[in-house]
């Protein structure tokens, strides 16, 4: 595991994005290839774009010298900057055959080694370290948000395919293995509050250490006295809900939940199986009662809730309970969490300057907010402060819930 | 004008009914049918539905021995109470050629006479009398509501017609022209801010007068220092604009907001038309340039206010602001007021007991906050705690904005 | 009943514009101004289209002083002439809420004031009367199909009303009763069939009388031996389908009809309710079973053509079995009859010249024919050579089928 | 070259297979892979499917011992046959990464090999060779079919690559370069028609050779005089409907032609692009003047007959020239060519027995017939009497038109 603090940029940056490629070393080149939704990417893009994004924000900004390796690439792998020129269209990305994934890794290995040149030579202390620094490290933490999506959106690709392809087959990668719960053993008893006084609190990441434009200002928020649950709800959890009828019961939805329940045929999480099983990174697998639940929508997340007499967290008494002296138990690591807040700019937040700054700010509306981290996050790339962010009726990512009430 | 605190309330009911059928007096019966899109309503769908929802939950949950009008009314004017059966598809509406316009009025007489017995009888103390007159006072809320959005929604149905017929031709009613802003002449000089000075502040209703439950419950809300514009945007502030490219230019705009732009078309506020005019109640008529703009999404009210250098108020300071002690002019019978607040449940916020909880709270997800009231609002249904809300891309209400900027 | 051939023109005029009046005379302002579908229109939008299409093709052609009724007309009436102007489109028909009935009604009066004067005035002798008698004619004769068409589409806006009103309560008119069929007590043996010699024969209108320019030039055609059902196939004849699970079993289908009764959940026809009614004219009616069954596709009627080991006639099987020796019965009457024949050009068919060529020509795609005529279509209205023609999958008409084979 | 009518079948079935694979082998597996619309599949899917074909009809029904190679693999590469089992959906077909395109290859072989100790073995005699050979030869036929498709599908999906890939770079296979035209040196006179006096004709395959059971029975058919064009239409006179302002004069189309060319925006046909090129299987290429325009729909190719004062020729007509004595140029190998006749069953016309029968018979609505045959059909899958059958909107493949006109 990278640690974004202490290691030398280089090992990062060679660690972070050789992780990349090994996520998808099971996947075949037609594997890669493919997308199975407008809002999935296939592999191949994701490892392009990531590489994009080092060319064009870090090379082509600050190398004098630098030659970009396709310009062709552009706009096959631009993914949403407006201010970077035309865009292929999201939905047509599996289209792309060519470059081939050969093509591709050539590119990143290309970009690789100019991108070391950088890192250790002089042009680095000339353009001031601290700045340039920053942008890598945006590079890299952007690099490890697309390592989630890559693995969700091959789920997705897989889950659709009657053969029930795994993306990982057999052992799982250490960083990934590390965080699986060990069914009930681990679990404290279900049931168990953490109670919070509430009051004045400052939410947001402060300081020198990395964090997305979204985290910051920090800020004071006030909070009214509230329980937050200390486990996950899992998946024996749900099993009760839907065996009490609640994907049948109008009254425990929001009006556009019960809307995408009737209309797209919900009965179950996303990914759950026939007899018993789930469609897993590993393949198809059995379903294990103590784990988290995952794979919800917002919409199914809250109706869990108003089923279970409870509700969800805002995401500032997420926060405040995960930086608190009892943080909930795996608040990281297994799934994202799905918060009652919607995902609206912190008070005197501004985008970053330039391109960048299309990173997070353009995207606040109609969004809600899922805090932790999931069983496919780097590691090294979770925080308290952290705001992910996705529609409510998106169900591919590894998202659950944990509960809150009024106290 | 009726007044809801004071007014005995058989003549407040009889006022608030009346006013309903006022507004539709000058649409034949065929405007008073048609659906111009799944959003809205016809005329006689909003008379006949207010006229249900008395029916429904006052008379024959309270009224022993109350006869159902027509027992095949049901099902054709719930509007999306899932608790109270099932319902007419909404894009159906306009459909309901029958019954007809004579037979909804007749609906609507035969109600009111059992509403008035009720109101003026035994029943009305033995009920206890303080929880059936928050019902009632409730569904005549309800009514204020639909009569703003029967003006909309006739007035959205007249711009698609050629022959642009009027919704109202000739005088206004009073209420509506007594808030009608005289050009140029009232307004302060542009540019004006009121500076507020932040901090712990309570929001929300509280007291014996009437409010929605999600006005509720009053809750301390830590806000920053900033200010907020004494006055709306006008006509000619949005033509600035227009003309400097605004709709041309991305990153002006959210993500989902350059998409509507883009695939609907947009280049001016709805109801904008040739040759300087604007489509109004009272027809094609010249846009004034002093007049607060209207009929602007969420999303160009956001990008205006970015253009502009500022941004909205969120929905805390716009009440901080309007309950203090120098309000901005014209936070009410204008337009209503997008705020940068998506419309998400207040602490400890719970729904009504029983079929008017799915009055509110069902629908906060994906929406947006507005404040203030617009010219079509009854001026005795605004106050300033009071949250409309719509999705980001609503552009047929009376929607405008207000600026605000940190401090 | 109007004869086309004998009586005074303008006797003809005023007896076809009078029965469009009286067919929608139990129609409210209401019932004529909705449009159910895009491919329906509103009763109104029928009455003013055929009187556009008077003013248009003949007053302003041929009277040089005629003055436009109301100029802002033109393209709200105007249903397919790309020749004539721009036009509303055709799905916002129903929106047209003005202008009013009694202004379309008044707009009927003028016009047929002018063309009175017209057809008994000077112009019509000095303009060569058969060019012009032929144009007023065309127009008489493309009113009458309307005439067919206002019914179909108000009895579609009526069945999805679950009121259930009647298009004509009571009485019917006595042209439709005339063509009602008795049960089962005027039916002929079921099964029986008329046996066709085939060879050469000769096809399509030739002579004097009126017809359609997509009914010539009459043209040699070789038929084969075969046999045509003496009688339609009844309503008890389809319930057999039905009960076999004819809508259940792929193999009897063709493949685009089997994708529609999936997709769209059909099983039965259009306009079968519950407990054996039907929805009519005249409301929900008893199905009878001896009455030819009707609102079938062509994919319906050729997949009940193969359970039953037959197959539907050719337009040219059907055009020569009615013109000959023993015409199969209730040929006209009752309901146009489906065929295996596309809608394809006759040999040496040209349009006729002008906009009035849009006539027909430019839909020779995409459409199945049907011969015969149904109990909505004027008597006089009908001839063996008539070539009516919709999209496969069309239900709303009153359409059905008569089977044939090879011999 | 293979010769379906005196190859030792076993030769023929190895030559057929082999040249499936030889199309695709400048392909990677990506491109293999990948669907570019519902309407084509991707090559590997061409490449199982008609493997399944023969495993399915042929081994599984004819070789007592034959054991399936994947049993997963049925519903995958099933296309239509709704009689054998349940089918992966058409548009997801390009989601199939697994089974691989190596996995792909060894069905391929594994079937092959089945097959041909069957066509050599003793089980071919006592099947009846005849019944068992003609099974044989339509599996054949159908992957020749495919082998088309295979191309055109190739093609599109290249086409939306902006890297714009050849499907075959360099040189043509020699059967296609066979039929490519040199430019204007070989070319009749424009304008050149040849008479045909009409009257009784026969249409339709008789005798022992293969042919679809589309194409029969041979029946009689009645023609008026008329002139079919010695040409096909080039690339130069299609120019000249361009510049003549073909696609945007409403009069010249069809009506739901008119409609496509607005809503789909078409202004040439289709894989024309900038500066004079076109994109064809050798990527972009110029575009040369004397060479059959293609790639049109059948919408396009009735436009250019009415503007060029003319029509399409109906299938007959194109068949009675073909097989005459002076048939007329370019017939076959260079475009498919739009007919004015409607896909119709030939009277007395029956489905072969069995899932077979599914073959063509269930598509006969809705589509329009072509003629002739392609630079991509294979030689010896060519002849007068076969029907090639598309909707009339439909571009991908290559197909262009010759001209018609009465006498």
């Amino acid at each position: 595991m990278t640690d974004a603090h202490t290691e030398p940029l280089a090992q990062r940056y060679t660690a972070v994005r050789q992780h990349s490629l090994a996520l998808s070393s099971a996947l075949t080149p037609e594997d890669q290839c493919v997308q199975s939704m407008p809002d999935a990417s296939p592999t191949k893009w994701h490892l392009a774009h990531t590489t994009w994004f080092f060319e064009t924000l870090v090379l082509q900004s600050h190398v004098p010298a630098y030659s970009v390796h396709d310009a062709r690439y552009a706009p096959l792998f631009n993914s949403y900057y407006e201010s970077l020129g035309p865009r292929h269209p999201r939905p047509q990305r599996g289209l792309l055959t060519r470059p081939s994934l050969a093509e591709v890794h050539a590119y990143r290995s290309a970009v690789d080694s100019a991108m070391l040149r950088l890192i250790e030579g002089p042009l680095m202390q000339a353009a001031g370290e601290s700045k340039l620094h920053l942008l890598i490290e945006l590079g890299l933490q952007h690099e490890q948000q697309h390592q989630e999506l890559l693995l969700t959106d091959a789920l997705h690709l897989m889950s659709l395919n009657p053969l029930r392809p795994a993306v990982m087959p057999g052992a799982e990668p250490s960083w990934l293995s590390l965080h699986a719960l060990d069914g009930e053993s681990e679990r404290t008893p279900p049931g168990a509050w953490l109670d919070q006084a509430g009051g004045g609190i400052d939410i947001g990441h402060v300081g020198a250490h990395f964090a997305f434009d979204n985290e910051t200002p920090r800020h004071r928020v006030w909070v009214e006295p509230h329980a937050i649950a200390r486990e996950l709800v899992t998946n024996a959890d749900f099993q009760g809900f839907i065996d009490d009828g609640g994907y049948r019961c109008a009254s425990l939805w929001l009006s556009e939940g019960w809307q995408a329940v009737q209309a797209l045929g919900w009965a179950a999480p996303l990914h759950w199986l026939e007899d018993g099983l789930e469609f897993t990174l590993q393949g198809a697998q059995p379903r294990q009662p103590g784990q988290p639940v995952r794979h919800l929508s917002f919409f199914e997340a809250a109706a869990y809730a108003e089923w279970a007499g409870a509700r969800l967290p805002t995401e500032f008494e997420w926060e405040s309970a995960a930086t608190g002296p009892t943080p909930p138990d795996h608040a990281f690591g297994q799934v994202w969490q799905w918060t009652r807040s919607s995902y609206d700019p912190y008070p005197r937040f501004r985008p970053l300057a330039g391109a960048v700054g299309e990173y997070n700010g353009k995207f606040m509306v109609g969004q809600m907010v899922l805090r932790g981290s999931s069983l496919a996050t780097p590691p090294d790339h979770a925080r308290a402060t952290y705001r992910n962010f996705f529609p409510p009726a998106t169900r591919w990512q590894f998202t659950g819930l944990r509960l809150a009430k009024d106290l």
